[in-house]
């Protein structure tokens, strides 16, 4: 090979090939290799038809591959002079260790790159039609993960009510705890809320309705992997809570399957 | 015309054409007429060649068009058969008025399409070497307007010192109240904190350094309208506030100029 190794964190952006930035899309022509997460469609596969293509993000009922294991990968095969593409949903630096990915890089002294991709946290209530701030409203937003009591208590706990839209994304499993929370904070409990899954995915859902019914929502089951997309075919659902959420009605985009008790 | 008008709200990301997604690029492709803001590039235009662009943001000095104008605009034109594409930098859903864009374009009864865009309130920190998030320092982050106190204060009195990572657009001229409100919150005056300016653009500038100091920073004159991007070369700057920033240094992208007191 005739360039120097190197390694370009790319955001994959909410799921549709479509949504990927024009850089990103020329950094995976010029990929030797793609490591991928969850949420890669066929199609984009097409953009780097001669790269070898390898997952290393969560299956369903298993723990994804090791960070170390992840980080060593991308150095080696860089050190071996090959262009690595590490390709992440959404943005690499939301939720997505990709801050950590980049320090491993700069320790082993990998030339990288950052290209930005379309976060969920923004997207996928944009593409249900609800927008993250809006003019009497909301002027602000919170994004946070819902993977551990520990991720957002602080921040929750001390989050006025209307004082922003509330976003969690990885949000499925403490839909409960995060609830009671902003009720004990002073909420109100028919404060419009949403419960999204598989944005941007042939498989996008959406619930809308009050706080107080966001934890006894049935979250959609993932779509078989035969649907298209090959290894998990919604992303783990995303929260959102605010006033800006009563808007999905009227801006309710097509391709999207609803359910609403607003 | 052979098709019925519509509207398609883009997201043109921070700056630089090449971070437009590819849906955008189509979009723009099959344009009449494109209503555009700020951070325009010349290299944007290539992408609606016969398409008329029309420029309906602020000016450097000048109030920007009345909302009720551009929407009046878009409807009209849209009515006209043509495909009106009303390009906004960052997300169209980040204080950008595409809510209320969208909700005139409902009324009118126009049929409009939503295209995520890459919002600088996560690429602006990202590019700088800032990830929004971090394992062991931030598991969420905050974005709220520093156009009015009213936009802000709400959401920052409440927020725990550490809680989240603050990020706040068009923040410049408020910085000293903002920063004053987070050190009577019980922040620490040596929080880590930036000034960005410029994202995505030649121009890009960076300013890192204890939160203490963050009024104070000389932020940078625009540069001149001749260095290639015709309206306003450089976004209303953007403050991040918190332990991520002292990731900057070792993430630092090799196309932003930079000063820093950390």
């Amino acid at each position: 090979m005739n360039h120097p190794g190197r390694v370009t964190l790319v955001g994959a952006g909410p799921g549709d090939p479509d949504l990927l930035t024009v850089r990103a899309v020329r950094r995976l022509a010029e990929a030797d290799l793609v490591l991928y997460d969850a949420l890669s469609s066929p199609e984009a596969r097409t953009l780097a038809p001669e790269a070898r293509w390898f997952f290393v993000g969560k299956r369903a009922g298993s723990h994804s591959m090791a960070q170390d294991t992840i980080n060593r990968l991308m150095i080696r095969e860089a050190l071996r002079g090959r262009h690595v593409v590490r390709l992440k949903s959404g943005d690499p630096f939301v939720l997505g260790r990709g801050g950590e990915e980049a320090l491993a890089l700069v320790a082993a002294g990998i030339a990288f790159e950052v290209v930005p991709g379309v976060s969920s946290a923004i997207a996928a209530p944009g593409l249900a039609g609800i927008p993250v701030t809006h003019r009497g409203l909301s002027t602000g937003f919170v994004v946070v993960s819902g993977h551990a009591e520990s991720a957002y208590a602080a921040l929750l706990d001390g989050l006025a009510p209307k004082s922003a839209t509330v976003v969690v994304l990885m949000g499925v499993g403490a839909r409960r705890a995060i609830v009671d929370r902003l009720l004990a904070r002073g909420w109100a409990a028919n404060t419009p809320s949403a419960l999204l899954a598989g944005t941007a995915t042939p498989g996008a859902w959406q619930w809308t309705g009050p706080l107080h019914q966001l934890p006894d929502v049935a979250f959609p089951e993932p779509a078989a992997p035969s649907a298209g997309y090959g290894i998990m075919p919604r992303s783990p659902g995303i929260l959102i809570i605010g006033d800006v959420v009563q808007l999905a009605h009227a801006l309710q985009q097509p391709t999207v399957a609803t359910a609403s008790a607003l």
